[in-house]
C-alpha cells in the first residue's frame, strides 16, 4: 500500500514512457491518447482479457451539447443546457468547473469515439426502459424529459449508446462494442498489455515523482517503470468490503453493475501518498425493475407514501430508496398495469414484474402488505383524485403515464432488492493529475474512470461513468505522455 | 499542508514531551492524561484561550453501561444495552470494535470526569427537550426510549451533563462546566498552553514518524518539537466550505455547533501522511425546535407526509428532514397542541415554536402550506383515525403524545432551517493512533474528537462528541506519553 522508494529498486522489470494500470474503459482511452501522443505506453490489467466493468456494461455514454447522433436523431442540445442539468442531476456537490469541461468537450469526445471505430446507429428510443429494445443509438437516460430536470434545463437525449451486435445473446453488448474498437485502436497503435498483472505498490522518488509500479503477476512481484507517467484507471472500490464499511455503508452487502477486480487499489495506493478523495459515501443505486411496470403505477415506501415521480431516470428510483426510504419500496398497479406493462416490455425476464400480492381493494392490499390501516388508501385516493384530471401534483409524473389505479391491485415488494456502485474516489485535476489534499498534483500520476471522484457527487444518469471514465481517461494519457 | 523535513528544523523553538493541537474536550483530556503518565505536555490552541466547540456546548456527555449517575437517578443500565443501542442508532456504518471499547470503558469514564472535578447532579430530567430546564444531570439524549431504539435494546437515559452554575445567563452551560475542570486539572498537573498559535504543518522523520509541528503565532513561525507524540486535536471541518463540498455538500452553508476554527486542518495534515478517513459524508443536523412542540404534532415533509415518529431523540428530526426529506418540513399542530406546549416550555424563546400559516381544516392549511388538495388531509386523517385509539401505527410515536389532532390548525415552517456539523474524519485505533490507510498507524501522531471518525458514522446522540472526544483524547495523552 505505502510507496516503494525508487532508489530500492535495482533493475525494473518493464518500462514503457506511459504505465496505466487497468484495461477497463478508462485505461483504453488512455492507452489511445497516449500512444497517439508518441508514448510508448503499456497496460496492467489484473483480469485475464481487457474490458472491466465497461465491457459488461449496457454501454451507455453520456455526451450532448448537440452531437452528430443528437443532430442526426433530430435533436437539438447546447453544452449550457447539458451543464445545467448535470449540475442539478449530479448534485449536490457536483463540481461545476469539471461538468462544464466535460460539456464542453462532449461532441468532440463523441466524434474521438466514432473515430477509433465506436459504432452509433442514429435511431432514438422514446419508450420507458433501462436500455433500448433493439440497437437504437440514442436515448434520455437521466431524467432530462422529467421533473423536476425538464424545467432546469431543456431537456435533450444524452445516453450515446454503440451499436449491439447480437442484442439477444448479449455477447456484443454495448459496453464490449465500446471497448473492442477502443482496444482494437490501441493495439494499431503498438500499445502492449499485460493480463494477469495486479498493482501492489507505487514507485516513487524522493521528490515524490512516481516513477513506476510494483505488480503481481502469477505470485511474482513485477517492478514496472513509467518514463513519463502513471495512469491509474482500476476502477471503484464497490468490492472493497472494509472501504464501503468506512465509506458507503448503505452499499455493504449490495455491489452491482462493478466487477469484483473493483477493490479501490488505486484509491489507497494514491491516498497513501496524500492524494485527496470525494464524495466517497456516494453511490448509483439501481432496482432491478422495467420502467414499464413502474412508470404505470406508483412507487411507495414503508409507509405506503410515494417519494419519486415514477417516470424519471430509473436509476433515482432505486437511489431515493436506498437513501431516503430505508431500502424499503413497493411497486403497486392494478391489473390493466400490470398487463399492458407486460405486453409492451422488451426487458429481460428476470425485470418483468409480478406482484408478491393481489387484491380487490386498496384496503385489503395494505393489510397485506402489513401496512397500517389508511396508509394505502390514502396514497392511491390522492392519486386517483388528480389522476382523474390526467395531474400528479405531488411528484410531477408526466400527464401521458397518470391514471387512476383501480382494483384489482397488485403490489411487487421491491424491499431491500437495491444495488449498485460507488462513485466516490480520488481529486483530479483537468488533466487527470491526482491531486493531493493541498490541492497541487502528485508529479507523475494520473487517474480516471471510477477511482475519481467524476462528474457525478450525489446524483447520477446512465453513461455517466463510460462517459467521464473515457472522457477523462483520454486526458490522462495525453497529460501522462506529454509530462517529461 | 505536506509535512516539513524534521532534518530541515535547525533549532526548535519549542519542545514539549506531548504537543497536543486544539484545548477543546480532546485536548484538554489528553493533556490531563498525558501530564499524569509523567510527560510533559503543551498545548497549541488556535483562539485566544482554551475551551474550542466543547464549551459552548450544551455539555452532554454520552454515558452508561451503569454509571455512578445512572445508579443515583434509578436507572439499571449495561455496556451490552449501550452498546446494541449505539451500534443501531449511531450507523450504518457504526465501528462495532469501537462501540463495544467504548461502552466498556464508559463506567469508568464517568468516574475520570467524576475525579477531575466536573460536577454532575443526580436528578433525571424526563420532559421532551434538547435539555433540561435546569441543573438535572441525567437525561434521554439519543432516543432510547422511543421507536425503533427501544425494541433493540433496555432503555436507559445516558446523557450525563455537567452542573450548570447559571443556567440563565448560559455563561456557566454544561459544555463550559466540562471543560473548566478539566483545564485546572491540567494546569494543576503542569502542563502548559500557548494561545493564539495555529498549526500549520506536521514535522517528519525520513521513517515517516510524526516529530513535532511547524505552527504560526501572530504571523511568526514556530517550530514545536514533540519528544513522544503529537495529538491531533483541532475539531470537525464544519467550517470548511471547500471540504464540506468535496464531502458534504449538504451540509453546505449551514454550518451548527461548531466554531469557526473547525477548518479540517488535523484531517488534512494527516492525509497528506497517508492517513485514511471514514463517514466523511456524515454530519449530525438539528431543527430550531422545541421537542414540547413538536413531540405533541406532526412533521410532514414537502408533500405532506409524515416521516419520523415526533418522540425520538429531536437530533433524529434534522437529520431526516436535510438527507431523506429535501430539507422539506413542516410541524403541524392544533391550537390545543400549541397552547399545551407554550405552557410546559422550558426552551430558549428562538426554539418556541410560531405557526406561519392557521386555518380551520387541514384542507385550507394543506392549501395555504402549497400542498396538493388531499395531502394533508389524508396525512391527518390517518393520524387522527388512529390517535383514536392512542395509536401511531404509522411510525410508532408512544401513546403517550398522540392525540387527534382537531382545527384549527397552524403550521410552523421548518423548510432550509437545518444546520449541524460533519462528523466524517480520521480513522484511528483504539489507542486514538492516526490510521494510515494501509491499516497500521503512522508513528508518533494521535488523533481525538471531531478530528476522527469516532463512535458516530451516520446517526448521532447528543453526548456522542464530548464523550467521544473525552474518552479518545485520554487514550491518545496517554498512549503519547507512553510512546518512546
Amino acid at each position: 500500500m505505502r510507496p516503494y522508494a525508487a532508489a530500492d529498486i535495482g533493475t525494473w522489470d518493464l518500462t514503457a514512457d506511459v504505465v496505466i494500470a487497468g484495461y477497463g474503459v478508462a485505461g483504453a482511452a488512455a492507452a489511445v491518447e497516449a500512444a497517439r501522443a508518441g508514448a510508448e505506453v503499456l497496460v496492467l490489467e489484473r483480469a485475464g482479457g481487457w474490458g472491466g466493468a465497461a465491457a459488461l456494461a449496457g454501454g451507455f455514454v453520456y455526451l450532448g451539447g448537440g452531437t452528430a447522433l443528437q443532430r442526426a436523431c433530430g435533436f437539438e442540445d447546447s453544452p449550457e443546457a447539458m451543464a445545467a442539468f448535470l449540475m442539478a442531476a449530479m448534485g449536490p456537490g457536483a463540481d461545476a468547473a469539471k461538468v462544464t469541461d466535460y460539456c464542453e468537450g462532449s461532441v468532440a469526445h463523441f466524434d474521438w469515439l466514432v473515430g477509433c471505430g465506436v459504432p452509433f446507429n442514429p435511431v432514438f428510443y422514446g419508450d420507458p426502459a433501462w436500455e433500448p429494445a433493439g440497437d437504437e443509438g440514442l436515448m434520455y437516460s437521466g431524467g432530462e424529459n422529467a421533473a423536476p430536470f425538464d424545467e432546469i434545463a431543456a431537456p435533450a437525449p444524452r445516453g450515446h449508446l454503440p451499436r449491439m451486435e447480437n442484442k439477444r445473446t448479449g455477447e456484443r453488448g454495448g459496453g464490449y462494442m465500446l471497448m473492442k474498437p477502443l482496444v482494437d485502436t490501441a493495439e494499431r497503435l503498438g500499445v502492449k498489455a499485460h493480463y494477469g498483472m495486479r498493482i501492489e505498490r507505487l514507485v516513487v522518488e524522493r521528490d515524490g515523482t512516481v516513477r513506476g509500479v510494483v505488480a503481481r503477476s502469477y505470485g511474482e512481484r513485477v517492478t514496472v517503470r513509467a518514463r513519463r507517467g502513471v495512469v491509474l484507471a482500476t476502477g471503484s472500490f464497490t468490492y472493497n468490503d472494509e472501504m464501503l464499511a468506512a465509506h458507503a455503508p448503505l452499499l455493504s452487502g449490495r455491489p452491482g453493475a462493478a466487477v469484483e477486480e473493483h477493490d479501490g487499489i488505486a484509491v489507497k495506493l494514491a491516498q497513501a501518498l496524500g492524494a485527496g478523495v470525494a464524495h466517497m459515501d456516494a453511490c448509483e443505486v439501481a432496482l432491478p425493475m422495467d420502467p414499464q411496470y413502474s412508470i404505470r403505477g406508483i412507487l411507495v415506501n414503508g409507509r405506503g407514501q410515494r417519494f419519486v415521480n415514477e417516470d424519471t431516470y430509473p436509476g433515482r428510483l432505486g437511489h431515493a430508496a436506498l437513501f431516503q426510504q430505508d431500502n424499503q419500496a413497493f411497486l403497486v398497479l392494478d391489473e390493466e398495469g400490470f398487463e399492458e406493462a407486460g405486453r409492451v416490455s422488451a426487458a429481460p425476464e428476470f425485470m418483468r414484474m409480478r406482484p408478491a400480492w393481489v387484491c380487490e381493494t386498496a384496503a385489503e392490499l395494505g393489510a397485506a402488505m402489513g401496512l397500517p390501516p389508511g396508509a394505502l388508501e390514502s396514497t392511491l385516493d390522492v392519486y386517483n383524485r388528480h389522476a382523474e384530471d390526467g395531474r400528479d401534483p405531488l411528484l410531477r409524473k408526466a400527464a401521458r403515464w397518470v391514471r387512476p389505479l383501480r382494483g384489482p391491485l397488485g403490489a411487487v415488494d421491491l424491499r431491500g432488492m437495491t444495488s449498485g456502485f460507488a462513485l466516490g474516489g480520488l481529486t483530479t485535476s483537468a488533466d487527470a493529475e491526482v491531486l493531493h489534499v493541498d490541492g497541487a498534483p502528485v508529479p507523475g500520476l494520473y487517474a480516471a474512470g471510477r477511482a475519481t471522484a467524476g462528474i457525478a457527487a450525489w446524483g447520477y444518469a446512465s453513461g455517466i461513468s463510460l462517459g467521464d471514465g473515457s472522457f477523462y481517461g483520454r486526458r490522462a494519457g495525453g497529460a501522462a505522455a506529454r509530462n517529461r
